[in-house]
């Protein structure tokens, strides 16, 4: 599966997962995304962990990873898209409103960061039947 | 929702993602889970980055976090629970053999490690309507 066959499946759902480190420790929240050419937007409230240091003007940002999933609960099947790269806080006024728009909030919470993650890699995976 | 709920919703659903570190960057992968009491066990050909350095004895294993949910695509109600604990590999042939039974390989690649999980944090939220 290619980049771009990878990030169309990306798009094909609402929410994925992302992947950060928190206080040294592996984290992981379900949140909702859109694709905007090759990046990955989503809305957070945990934007603190996530791009505390990814807030200056020359900074990268911090590598997270993110994943969606259609995995039928039954059989097993389906597909897997991770992507791993830079998360970076979305501050231009007109893609936030954009981004506030498109992504609707989820958990009862106050949304407060949109971010933004650049996929330095994509790897994706079909999930088949396997035979033992 | 306390920590027997979210066990057993984990318990309720077959899959879910296992969150770790490889060369240093946040990485996922979806695997098969069975929960047995308070463990998560999970078998994955991933084993190498999950459990290197807890083949030692005395070691208590490498920090990973488990995420399981069921979210409605459509609606996004539904939960997710997150795991946070040391993972080891499980050596007694006894528990091998049973876990082997229960989780039956998935992706088409060798199954080399089976994993247990011992939860130190269980955290858990319900997906619920949200008034904007």
């Amino acid at each position: 599966m290619d980049r771009f066959e990878a990030l169309r499946l990306l798009g094909s759902v609402s929410f994925g997962r992302v992947v950060f480190t928190q206080r040294a420790l592996p984290a992981i929240r379900p949140v909702n995304h859109i694709v905007d050419g090759e990046d990955i937007v989503i809305r957070t409230h945990e934007g603190a962990a996530l791009v505390s240091y990814a807030q200056d003007a020359g900074d990268p940002g911090v590598v997270v990873a993110y994943e969606a999933d259609a995995i039928d609960p039954q059989t097993h099947l389906g597909w897997s898209v991770v992507v791993t790269g830079y998360a970076r806080m979305v501050t231009d006024p007109e893609d936030l409103a954009r981004y506030q728009a498109a992504l609707r909030p989820w958990v009862d919470r106050t949304m407060d960061f949109t971010v933004r993650i650049h996929p330095e890699e994509i790897t994706a995976v079909h999930l088949v039947p396997y035979d033992e």
